[in-house]
């Protein structure tokens, strides 16, 4: 576990000053407040929806140039037999935008590198990830997984929408940017960890829903499978409408540029093109299972491999160039391999009007047909999992679909932790799509063309299997599978597949996202204490010895318990600390309240101090003082203190949260893992029998247990 | 709030003996009672959805032998001008279903009447709904529903699914059944109300999904959204799981029945028919929040009316004779209405071959066509849904479905509540189904029969935003209606509608459910403290005195203390109560445990008493023992205490809850509420600041406030 991460306060403290606020507020400021967050998640969906509209636009448009551009000058020297040129052509286009993508990232904003879906669990199971939001990192996000797009590398663009949406939630919610340095001075009241993550929750959501055009479950599912762990039906209904706010952006705009203004139900938002209603019967169960085994065994394989890849990355390619030259490397690779493949394998089909390719390429092939496998490569990695849901059953050649498996599998796993923005999604869906075409081809080979036996169908179950064994998301993945391919009548044998794929994937590994976040030493707290840990109490795991304040403290206390550790909240206890008996020996105190390193800091630089040991009768410095500083708090290094204010006192009591939450000492680490878990706790003060300080627990002691 | 309802004990209780047969357990022991809770899952969800295919396949048959009999004898009488004959032989057909169902519920299980997804609410927010879930209850409450639906009255038989789908759950898993009195004795480790709800949860999953044949989502959401509040991982994807099962079970059976032996994607499971993919336009967005609001305000006066129903029926309608006649009556009316309305309204459609009606009745059209009228009224609720989702735009007369809506809405509006076993879903869709097609109609006229204003669109439309006016449950009712539609286009439609329904409804009064729960003043905690209660303390709500115990008390004085209050609960503190100094008085010793009054019970009848005042050296009552008395303990009235017995002492420590949850007395009402509500307690113990026991609060001290 690494000590760089802080967590997040989600726990409200109710001091004084919190109370006196809240005592002056109206019922009619409350319902304005409320108002005003459904304002604020309106603009979320919407403008999660245009970043990834644009995204998508971009993608779409700049790829049609690139491959068309290759296209010419492929067929112009197979003629002329200089394909070396288009090859160089095509490498060079590819690493160019892969340098700019990975630059972007590495040099601008390192935080933006990967999938983000990882790190927006993390936020939300409440771990402070630096630079996570800033508006550079959105920046760079989008651009930069546009880039790694037409590179060419094996990569999607969800994870990144996803991120993106949290990134614009927290932005928004916050009215003010700090990569641009500007404050809004509106929605302050939003200014705390706790309502920032209610609307990165909506953000995610209304990302999942852009990124699939998935309208409705998916981006809720996503959100409360992966993040948040109390359920609150309020939050739900915000969430539930970002999502529906950011599906119904994407819907208009992107059907607007397709040319078919105000057309809601526009077909192309089913990224994954729609199936028709395919039968399915009762004997392909077991060959649904049969998928899901090898989805899982194939995933187990790919985040073992991609663990070990990772950790060799971790130890010997860290410095920034070589980074890019990894990314360099890998996107040569994959376009050499691409042109390798076209090159050697000849699959000709010919040119069908129905499954129509957009850069159809004839190579060697004779006039009127197309290769195949150029198909396969010339185009988006999204196009190319349509094309393998939806062509017709003779349209691939099973050779030229097992060689795509096998380099495509071994590129994305290459691919994944590149220091690039990029998404799993996609990747997976299409190396799974491509052993579940084959599977389907077998079986309709066997059965001389049965109905039930399409090709297209054992593709998708194929995708959803490989997705299922890597990322190990069941529910929401079975219902955005669901709502991108608009079949409801396959949900079942989905859903089996994927259940199937998730257990045994489980039986070697932990899930992509799970070992990304172990690998960095993100202390994730798990959803339960590790069963049999029942003997295992309290007291056994708690921090010892607590450093304390007492109600009124000197000042140069404070500032040297500041100065010595590097705890982040300090009981406040009434007693003297060893004022007592022999047994209070083991106790630091009776415990009166909690506060937080972020407080301290701020009293220090407002000096609220009084020179009297029994406390300040001057009012107490505002909450909205606090808020103001909301998330950089002063550094007190800089702050200088005279001798007679370090020889004063500070009177933390109206600032303290004076009900913190404690367990008894023998309380077993389950039921701290429950009470800690459910209220998203950052710090848990153990007690003794007579409520007096006997250790801390924080995220970090428990997070060890798992 | 009544009195008679406790509430379930979701706490785990680690005490000694817990923890003794805790650390006995092995891995092994561990996997295989993991193992064991899938099986029992999968039972689960097997059993649900057998029992809704007989429900289902009863309705329909015995409906077809109803209808096509009374079609005989009208198509007869319309010739023979004795309209009478088939009228009398309609009513007391009905009639004497309705008295069936009613007699059944009235004399057999009252538990049973209504639809139960209230009553399964309350047992998944913790109170102990007393028979809920016995076999007797699930036997009523199905032969119920099928004589309700059958007597021709305006219900539908979801929500007793969904509560048959509970009670199969909370059977199974415990092995044994209270009603049959027998006991398999196996799956004892699931014998605690812990448990047991979560299997519940997964039953009502099961039943949603068998209710709808809807496949994915709902069921989970469903149970999410109604039902629990702490989101475990390890619970959703076994709840998912179970509905998956029962929604292929059904899937099976169905298709079988219906000669499609082994299609899995049957069609017909779509409850609500196939949806073609209608073409939806951005110009229909503020129809649809029309619609919404009308659906709110509709729902709302729904609401309002049947509360005021609701009231008058506990008032004045007591004995259950005068319940069975009151459904005798409501019966009568329904019948006559439908016949009036046959009678007099002239709405003759031509018999058409694409919307096949299953009885055309032609009473006074000419040849060749049918009364629509009376195709509406001589089909289950079903299927006039049905009807008006898919009919061709002329097949209804907007007249007929006027008046149809009118009756039909207060009809359904009489009808919820009465002594039967009762859904309101299917009739809140017809109503809505009804007036959503005659703004359909509307708009198709206006239109002159433009493509996107397709009166069965309006229909759905209008059903969902009536059922949401009604129930406001907006997420899983989406996808409830996606999922039965196979519609996902209309998504975002459905949603917007949902929402202003809700919004609309919510400005009025409360949803009927919820509505429901408060009049039958069942103490159901909402989701978070009411606004502006920061101000309130734990302090100020508290109950005082409490009653609390020695760790080792004498037995006569446990006995009095059972005998003399009504507490589930009871503090069990170290000091004497009044030993200490003046300041002390206010509070009632040190805490140590909680013992529960189903605790001592249980150790007043096994008697593990000593003689001295220090404490037990004999090894302490295994937990086996309290798990044999679970859920029925036993009166301790009838047990008998010697003179020596009652003088001796009774060492609670080994039983009691070591670590109760307690808050401090200066906690904020916000606080407790959260604490209470994220971890499903039951008794929290307010201390000072010395961790003396202060006061107590429990469900019903909190339930006050909302
Ligand atoms: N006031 C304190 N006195 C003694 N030990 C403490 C105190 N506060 C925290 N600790 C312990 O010191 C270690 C690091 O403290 P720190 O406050 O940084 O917590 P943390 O686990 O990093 O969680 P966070 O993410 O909140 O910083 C933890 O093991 C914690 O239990
Ligand atoms: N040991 C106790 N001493 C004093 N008052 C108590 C004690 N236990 C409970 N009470 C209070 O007495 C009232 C009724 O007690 P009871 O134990 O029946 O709780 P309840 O609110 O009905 O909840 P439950 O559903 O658990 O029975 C409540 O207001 C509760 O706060
Ligand atoms: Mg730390
Ligand atoms: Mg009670």
């Amino acid at each position: 576990l690494s000590s760089e991460f802080e967590s997040l306060d989600y726990e409200l403290c109710e001091n004084k000053i919190f109370k006196e606020e809240e005592s002056k507020k109206s019922p009619g400021s409350i319902t304005k407040q409320n108002a005003t967050r459904w304002v604020v998640v309106f603009f979320i969906g919407v403008c999660t929806a245009l970043i990834a509209c644009t995204i998508d636009i971009c993608v779409v448009e700049m790829t049609k140039i690139k491959y068309g551009f290759l296209k010419k000058y492929i067929e112009k020297c197979v003629k002329e037999n200089c394909l070396y040129i288009p090859y160089l052509q095509w490498l060079g286009i590819s690493c160019g935008f892969a340098i700019l993508a990975s630059v972007l990232v590495t040099y601008g904003e390192p935080v933006a590198a990967g999938s983000g879906i990882p790190l927006v669990k993390c936020y939300l199971n409440g771990i402070n990830v630096h630079r996570l939001h800033r508006l550079k990192t959105l920046f760079v996000k989008a651009a930069g997984v546009t880039c790694s797009v037409l590179g060419g590398l094996a990569v999607g663009k969800e994870g990144p929408m996803v991120h993106s949406g949290a990134a614009v939630a927290a932005g928004l919610s916050q009215g003010k940017s700090t990569s641009l340095g500007f404050d809004f001075g509106i929605l302050k009241a939003f200014r705390c960890d706790q309502e920032k993550r209610d609307f990165v929750t909506g953000g995610a959501a209304a990302g999942v829903a852009a990124a699939f055009g998935a309208p409705i479950g998916s981006g809720v599912l996503f959100s409360l499978e992966e993040g948040s762990s109390f359920w609150n039906q309020n939050i739900t209904w915000r969430i539930f409408f970002c999502s529906m706010v950011s599906a119904f952006t994407l819907n208009v705009v992107l059907s607007t540029y397709h040319g078919q203004l105000g057309i809601l139900a526009y077909d192309g938002l089913l990224n994954f093109g729609k199936f028709p209603d395919i039968p399915f019967a009762l004997l392909e169960l077991p060959i649904f299972i049969a998928m899901g085994i090898i989805g899982g065994l194939a995933g187990a394989l790919f985040n073992q491999m991609n663990y070990h890849i990772s950790v060799f990355r971790r130890r010997f390619i860290l410095s920034r160039w070589a980074k890019v030259l990894e990314v360099i490397v890998v996107c040569s690779v994959t376009v050499s391999v691409g042109f390798i493949m076209i090159y050697f394998v000849d699959d000709c089909k010919p040119l069908g009007a129905k499954d129509a390719v957009e850069f159809p390429i004839q190579m060697f092939c004779e006039d009127g047909q197309f290769n195949a496998v150029a198909a396969m490569w010339l185009q988006t990695p999204e196009a190319s999992v349509r094309a393998l849901f939806h062509d017709q059953p003779g349209t691939h050649n099973p050779l030229s679909v097992g060689l795509f498996f096998i380099t495509y599998f071994f590129l994305a796993c290459w691919t994944y932790g590149l220091s690039i923005s990029s998404g799993i999604f996609i990747p997976a869906l299409l190396s799974g799509a491509a052993w579940g075409r084959l599977v389907g081809l077998g079986l309709y080979r066997l059965t001389q063309g049965a109905a039930w036996a399409d090709p297209g169908k054992y593709a998708l179950i194929g995708a959803a299997s490989q997705l299922g064994g890597i990322a190990r998301v069941t529910l929401s993945l079975a219902v955005i599978l669901i709502e991108t391919t608009g079949n409801l009548s396959l949900g079942l044998g989905l859903m089996l597949t994927l259940l199937t794929a998730k257990f045994v994937g489980d039986f070697f590994n932990a899930g992509i996202y799970d070992m990304n976040v172990q690998l960095a030493g993100l202390p994730m707290l798990p959803w339960s204490a590790p069963p049999m840990c029942h003997g295992t109490q309290a007291q056994y795991i708690m921090s010892k010895p607590v450093v304390v304040l007492k109600e009124v403290e000197r000042v140069s206390t404070v500032i040297s318990v500041l100065e010595d550790t590097r705890h982040q909240g300090f009981p406040v206890i009434f007693e003297d600390r060893f004022s007592g008996s022999q047994a209070k020996q083991t106790s630091f105190g009776v415990l009166r309240g909690l506060i937080l390193r972020s407080q301290l800091k701020i009293l220090l630089k407002e000096k609220p101090f009084c020179s009297s040991p029994t406390g300040s009768t001057r009012p107490p410095i505002p909450l909205e003082t606090f808020r103001m500083y909301y998330p950089r708090y002063p550094a007190f290094e800089d702050i200088h203190f005279t001798e007679e204010e370090r020889a004063s006192y500070l009177d933390l009591r109206p600032y303290m949260n004076p009900t913190p939450y404690t367990v008894p000492k023998h309380a077993s680490l389950h039921r701290t893992f429950q009470l800690f878990r459910a209220l998203g706790l950052r710090h848990l003060i153990v007690t003794d029998d007579n409520n007096e300080v006997a250790g801390m627990i924080t995220r970090k002691t428990l997070a060890r247990y798992r």
